[in-house]
């Protein structure tokens, strides 16, 4: 966490020390309820992050490798349940509370995917008809309208945040030897239902499909926050000049630069995302039962990668919300480069026609 | 492509230059279909990798900086229709020819994956009631059975190729500007129906989610092979000595060597997934309607992953379809750190039970 | 940062954001020194992180999309001298700040290193001549002496500090063009020489070699660690039991465990390193004379990748320091797969011979 | 290796499976010399690729896990030198050849590498003066001069080839355990001589900074090729127009289009390197004395990466060799996006002149 490097939106507080504590908190109570046992209130009663103490737990967690060890201490003591934890192991309640995380980060997450593609949903449909050069390999080549370009990142956002919702985040319940031994898979549906989790077949502590799985929701996420973040870089350089952002940044040296600084903060949160999944695609070779090393790889990482792209999602809706488009200029510079038979009269008009068929087949999943 | 390091399967030849060039030939004789030209059977009839040079298209590809320029004119030529090609921009050829190529690699490669499936299935239920120590952090825990280790094997391997046989392979069709002018819709509908490919709701050629998802479930497969791979070496080991490859390696200079080879094969195969994984997410970053560079970047680690991923699953088939477990060193292994009242009488015989309700949850998709 | 996952040694501190803050004030310090303005001591005077708010800094570039531009605004008011940052660019003072983070960051880091290495040494020197089976791919080969083993913990462990401490780590200062028009070549290197940093050729705006070289020797750093950190936990399996840390981790579970803990952490935070270096490596694409992205993507990963490192390194020095060894069950251990003719008597005594000899090597830099 | 997918320049050859046999047999023949045994002349007669059948080697190496098992009987057979290969290990062979190709292929990549600079040089000297707008976040800024654009491309460059020339390539020669055992110190520095590779203080079988080290200077490479390239993409823009490279490609469907395929096709090829790294330092991590994987997962990604730098060099190189730069142009867009009191007269004097000091910095090594 850092307040002087980029950090925008919800995500950040749902992924919080804070956020994970309070996670486990919610393992150990649900944990607590599935087994039925007689402390089960008392210990939920307590199962509050606020009563825990972060940095005495972070400090104790290095003598056992991870944090839930000295947590399961305190809580036993804060509730004077002996009895709670019982039948689980560590990574049971931090795979969990990882789960519940990602669940709850992906909420403003996905609410700001959601706005961005409100914002290129409005920009498709008000230009529609509005022609401008398409360009390819950064040249310009026919015309297209900037309807289909913002129908195009619509589309992509879109289907983004759809592949984020359709994750299954299963609960995590095995016990020591991941065996269910005292427990027993009807327990382990309890517990994952209390969570509102998914019940997985079976559990999964050296079977980490479920964080791969994430990961690569995310980074596809993270990339199509980069191409629509890159095309408005692109597209408001001052040589082009088609677009400009609503509240671009200045330079202390220099006040006339317009940069704009919301699609270039979401590039650069964006662009941590593919270095990140790869160490969590790295960290699924795990040993037997449970990890020594691979495990306790992912947590940073994850924790990171979630960010970067809810970083990235706060700015591209920021950027996209507020998104001038010059439609004389995307006119004027269709003379720059698009062959002059192709940029008039009949010709235009059916690079048009067929630009706004796809900016309608782009736009129907939002129509009534 | 390589003769001295690793490739193993089907995948490699299904991933060549030849299967790429066949790919595109495939592409460019739906194309004529779909558009219902008068020389389409010509086309068709034409539309074998064997007719075209591939060296000579390569060098002639350095012009354009893709293969699909020389690849249309050596086209026209060979079967004598001028229309051939007509309405599509390379990358439309290029990118329907990977989707074609990611489909036909699946085969073999799920091929690989089914078998190893079918290989841990057989040794969970053989080994349902196998005990042998759990380890955690690679210590010693408590009682597990060696049928739900395998039982987890198979859970993954089995999940992993759904995820695969899951993905949507788009077709890929938009035109020089990606407007689809002069084909419309209904040429896009028809050609992927053709090839048998899903028809996407716009042309992707800078919305990269489809090569994003390929690479995100590949990359996930790769991980569930390196953890059984991990496994098997780890068992192996002279020290635990509980499982033992049908044809370990010798060595020239030690012949009393019993090397896993083909579980360590696998996992150096598996390794390489998460580099390129990221290669892939990182280019999802695309300029406008055609990117510069990007696309260019995707080629290759595409199918060097493919290739990794395949040989990496033929590898682990041969591991597990081989693997002989000894079932008297677990029982002897237990002796060793799993305390003395976890290890016997009745404290072993819940711990086995635990274990092999598990296994049954693993076994049961498979049952009758 | 974090509390709760793993931290340890004194990187974390020195790349905190704060250490972050007075970075960009010593470098702006520097520069009014270096231009010789008249304010200079009094912009000096008030350059202490403490006189300044990191969380309004952080909101406030939010605008700017970096922190230097409040910065500077902050400290024209807080020292009354408007001459403050004239001449520079925000690049030119964020990146001088980081590269004397990294360098402030590498002395802890270094400290463990060097600790590390002692107890390496220490180790090989106590069993020069304790013999023990070499092991490849897992399987017992020939003997060899543990001492060896430590000596190329040593010898590894001193050449990526070595190469740590060979970086060169330069100011930068080129101004809003990268010409330093206004300042001149003087001015850049009386400000280098003020902050005891090197003076590069031209300004490195968008030329990141010393930033991906600062990468790569962490990233081999930290992949030195993970060998060591692997061979620990390896020789530490309750099969092998060869060696043990003097404070290994119970469970709440399973109070009978003998967790590597230290080890495990290590290379848990070992294993973050080759991802974020990839993030770095990819960041060197940068446009023009200041990047739109590529910079701002480069800040968190840095951080993150020194504190892995330094988080990596505190825990191997830890592990390495309290490592107790089992020259016994090394013995003993030959017997369970060397051949018999290799493991006694005059072919153990060649063995063991030759190991000491390579031993001697890698002690002998540090023999007097 | 591909026809279809981009290599050019000398590496490809230079890294082919072939160029690897023969590193292969040239330490094989060295470590013949160095034992000064009685066959020496025989095996070295015989150590020519052409003599050896990488088809057949490459299927007997799927029982050892590596091709040099089946290797050393070939040799052993062709030369009737039974000695052949004694005291060595497979590891020894491979990894000596892989430093062999290593240099092997450095050659024609810093050719390229070297030609680049000159065409930079060149550049830079030409236009010294020649005022252009500074761009940063892809706004216009102040004026520089393509001279100190082109200086700051000859700077990294040189940077980045004087690197690769710096490292230090060791010979491997440790035998089956590691400890030289029946060949000992002298064997090793003798071998390391016929070879003209660096003779290292220890065996590097699992101490792979050699690795990572070459790694890590050719992800740096790639990264200031792929800087470059980006520039060239950019400044080529329809809109920008201020370079154009002397054979821009054309577009089947757009005979209009001018796209600057060598700096595109660079940029691809560059662009395969961090993940490629992130491979390599993830591969570092070895176990015991010979990893079990992690060495294997080395072979192909390093290969891949020499391809890819040497092809982005190559690419590079021409692209610079024929870029075409409008003056006028550069002039002209001063115009769009500088401040009228920045771009002309005495100001814009100052400008250039800041920038001619620096271009005068940068290539004054080159003075003679």
């Amino acid at each position: 966490m850092s307040d002087l490097f980029p950090e925008r939106g919800g995500v950040p507080a749902a992924a919080s020390d804070r956020a994970w504590l309070q996670g486990m908190l919610d393992a150990e109570s649900a944990l607590a309820r599935a087994r039925g046992i007689e402390g089960a209130d008392a210990i939920a009663a307590v199962c509050v992050a606020e009563r825990f103490d972060l940095v005495s737990l972070g400090m104790a967690s290095q003598e056992s490798g991870n944090p839930v060890v000295p947590l399961a201490k305190a809580l036993r003591e804060v509730s004077g349940v002996d009895e709670a934890h019982r039948g689980a192991t560590s990574q049971d309640i931090l795979d969990t509370a990882t789960m519940l995380v990602v669940r709850r980060a992906l909420e403003p997450l996905l609410g700001d995917f959601d706005a961005a593609s409100v914002a290129a949903a409005r920009l498709a449909s008000e230009h529609r008809s509005t022609p401008m050069p398409a360009r390819t390999l950064l040249q310009q080549a026919l015309p297209t309208t900037f309807g289909l370009v913002a129908g195009q990142w619509l589309t992509a956002l879109d289907g983004a945040a759809a592949a984020l919702r359709a994750l299954e985040l299963p609960a995590q319940l095995g016990g020591p030897a991941g065996t269910l031994v005292g427990l027993g898979p009807e327990v382990a549906a309890r517990f994952a239902a209390e969570l509102g989790l998914a019940e997985p077949v079976l559990p999964w502590h050296t079977d980490r499909r479920p964080v791969a799985a994430v990961a690569g929701a995310l980074g596809a996420a993270a990339g199509v926050v980069a191409k629509v973040a890159r095309d408005v870089t692109l597209l408001s350089q001052t040589e082009v000049g088609e677009v400009r952002e609503a509240a671009p940044g200045g330079s202390s040296a220099m006040p006339h630069k317009r940069n704009p600084v919301a699609a270039i903060t979401a590039l650069g949160a964006a662009r941590q995302a593919p270095g990140l999944v790869s160490t969590l695609l790295a960290s699924m070779e795990q040993e037997h039962q449970r990890a020594a090393g691979g495990w306790h790889a992912e947590w940073r990482p994850l924790r990171e990668l979630l960010i970067a792209c809810g970083t990235a999602a706060a700015w591209l809706r920021a950027c996209l919300e507020g998104l001038q488009v010059d439609a004389e200029r995307m006119r004027a510079n269709l003379e720059l480069g698009v062959p002059a038979e192709e940029r008039g009269g009949e010709a235009l008009a059916r690079h048009v026609a067929a630009a706004e068929t796809l900016v309608d087949r782009a736009l129907s999943p939002r129509r009534p």
